[in-house]
């Protein structure tokens, strides 16, 4: 794309080490749709990212044509389980307390560390296909999903799972390891990869562990991933047994505040709403999982007009079954139609930011990725919308919501570099990842519980 | 594939036009999941389905490489309103009245014959790349519709719509349209397309009209398309009208019969179920665009535990916004299990079974297409396993409905007619269709009324 005729330009070229050139873009901060954009990339840092006419000069290396297609900021999966992409399918349509306890908790008794790699590995290659450039895990031997964030070249918010269970001595030792994986991992892989303790839920960790892992997250500046009224089931209990709900329970702890992230939030009542809103608690709403499970639905209505930030998660491949966040984005938006009975609710500009900017923030990123501006980080996908399902371009929001599906997403950049350019990933061997994980897959069911 | 080892047989060799080769196959019939499957095709139909080790030995001269791949009968789309691909995103996130009155109503006012046949080929091109080979479309210049059925190679049940609105003589005139398009329509394009009349709804088309339409469905042998109680506003409307629910009413005109399709079906009494039941009559669920209206969940478990057919549909591609049948299949199912707080109701397979052979059975073609065994027509998709997201392999019919989308389609074929291979239409010239349509879209907008 750059002419000779600009080469000999008078005045200096500004350099970069990659240029999208004449691309939409949808900075998804609070500019609308740029058309004929410029984004400039230097290092691993956006360099401009606007109108390509009110642009310096630039030239660089490697300029990727962006005609055709949209850019944004690569997307943000709030909440998943990453290597359970070995159990994918593996038991359906089950009720959730038979799924984890026939099959899940069996299985995942047997896994070895270097199955999560593999799993994990998998999980990366998936993400990278369809456009998410971040997310937030949460599973045993995470140092493996670290390792295969690292390799793979994308953006991790990890934390390794506490689960006490009624085994106080069991809480004790898990929370060391979070611990000794938040110190080691935090910043790893050239700061791609921050860390979070993981306590499960408020059902499997007491109250004790969990006020023990609030000193620690607040001493070790990390935040905290945990699983919140997910189960009608186990609010309940909680509820029976404490005389409060799960939201004013941790309140009550001290466990609530701006680094905690909780997953599903499906069973709240207004007050609890309220409460989350007041200690800034960040939710990540996985509608899929929340429907095939038959959970129940978040109001994301509600909390978001308490001005809660919600962002958009898939939950582990076990249960969804995939990690495609633009089906996400499409199911998030209609399952709050539905439920609110109202095709106001959530529309598709608000579901895109709750997917890049507000899950950034709910991971505590906001700073560092979520939207394409200058001085951010360069996670950007570019989306092609030369597609049959993309034609004709009314909207781009609504194309990009309501039609578009992960392999639409034509090139992925982290952090400077290209991780996956016309759906070719070059981080990765595609086949040797998927061959592998197959194999771990099949190995684990025939394997003997260790 | 075929070895010379073979062709040296002294065995006289069967003939075959196409021979899909060592594929994973989805009969969709009695059968299960068969490996090492071989499908032969011999001019527009089936020869053999099954087992390659069981089939006589075969030769031919195009033979498709299924390894890797799943073999299924193309997916059937009940209910869309195709060449409305041209409004795809125009009005976003708005009350359906609002959404139809202030815009949809206008545009479709303006809208010329070849207008409709540049939609509807975008939608065919859609269709063939995310694998539906049948679809039943309800629309005004239904005769543009059927030309871009004949050029796609898709198989079509189309309507001519009939939209009375308070105005007897508009009533009787698109009857008479309806019916022409009938006559000259019904086994059009080498039987690939059959023909209904396309009664709007019952709050647009009054009961003297709907006793006529009926009388001449019969009189032609052709089924009928109605939208039926989508909103809960009209449906009370029927009542206070007529003291009668929009079911009963129909049944107490003598119109429902087992050539009945009627999409949506969301706000029926249980008695309406029964009579529905009764008369056999055909439903389409659609789920996606159900929620995104925000107009409530139609009960199909209830529908299907009484013994009604009921297939899949997107809707119009203005208000779902794709296409892409693999999306609402997955939708299908998590909308009933969230609707019934149960996991297990519609497992996987029973919405595969919706989106082929039911679907089939809900256009009347279930001689025709909807499975893969000899005899019947070919109209076969293969889908590329070698996903990410599609690995590991533990339940195909699980990375189907929970795992997939449309892009996973590799391969369409319809009446023994390859129409996309390895991801490329044949019949169709993709760049051209998306301009034009494009341009037809942009030109609607600035375009005065008619």
């Amino acid at each position: 794309m750059q002419t000779p005729l600009i080469l000999r330009q008078v005045n200096p070229l500004e350099e970069a080490d990659i240029l999208i050139r004449e691309c939409t873009l949808l900075p998804m901060d609070d500019r609308g749709i740029i058309k004929e954009g410029l984004i400039a990339i230097e290092d691993e840092t956006i360099t401009y990212a606007g109108k390509e006419a009110k642009a310096p000069r630039m030239k660089a290396e490697k300029v990727i044509d962006g005609r055709g297609k949209v850019a944004m900021p690569g997307l943000v999966n709030c909440h998943t389980h990453l290597a359970m992409t070995l159990f994918r399918g593996i038991a359906e349509d089950q009720p959730l307390q038979k799924w984890l306890k026939q099959t899940i908790w069996p299985l995942e008794a047997k896994l070895k560390p270097r199955d999560v790699y593999d799993g994990a590995l998998l999980g990366c290659l998936e993400m990278i296909k369809s456009g998410t450039t971040s997310f937030a895990d949460m599973y045993f031997n995470e140092d493996q999903v670290a390792k295969a964030v690292e390799k793979a070249g994308l953006r991790g918010v990890l934390a390794q799972g506490i689960l006490e269970a009624g085994f106080l001595s069991r809480g004790e030792k898990m929370l060391r390891e979070s611990v000794n994986f938040a110190k080691k991992y935090d910043g790893y892989a050239d700061g791609r990869v921050t860390a979070q303790l993981g306590p499960h839920t408020l059902y499997t960790c007491g109250p004790s562990l969990l006020r023990k892992v609030r000193e620690k997250a607040t001493e070790l500046k990390v935040g905290v991933h945990i699983h919140l009224a997910e189960s009608e089931e186990t609010v309940n209990l909680t509820k029976k047994k404490h005389g409060l709900s799960e939201v004013e329970l941790l309140e009550k702890m001290g466990f609530l505040g701006p680094d905690v992230l909780a997953a599903h939030c499906i069973h709240l009542a207004k007050e609890e709403m309220r409460i989350m809103a007041k200690h800034n608690v960040k939710v990540s709403y996985n509608p899929v999982v929340n429907m095939k499970l038959a959970q129940g639905t978040a109001r994301i209505k509600d909390l978001s007009d308490l001005g809660v930030t919600v962002g958009i998660g898939t939950d582990g491949p076990a249960s969804n079954n995939n990690l495609d966040m633009f089906e996400s984005m499409k199911i998030a938006a209609l399952l709050q139609k539905q439920f609110y009975k109202d095709p106001t609710v959530m529309p598709a500009k608000m579901v895109l930011k709750m997917a890049t900017i507000d899950g950034a923030r709910a991971l505590g990123l906001e700073k560092t990725v979520g939207t394409l501006e200058a001085g951010k980080k360069a996670d950007i996908i570019l989306l092609d919308f030369k597609k049959p399902h993309l034609t004709p371009i009314h909207d781009p929001y609504a194309n990009i919501i309501y039609s578009a599906h992960g392999s639409d997403v034509d090139t992925v950049i982290v952090d400077g570099k290209v991780l996956m350019e016309n759906r070719k990933v070059k981080t990765l061997d595609e086949e040797e990842v998927m061959l592998k994980a197959q194999k771990t897959a099949t190995d684990i069911l025939t394997r003997k519980t260790r």
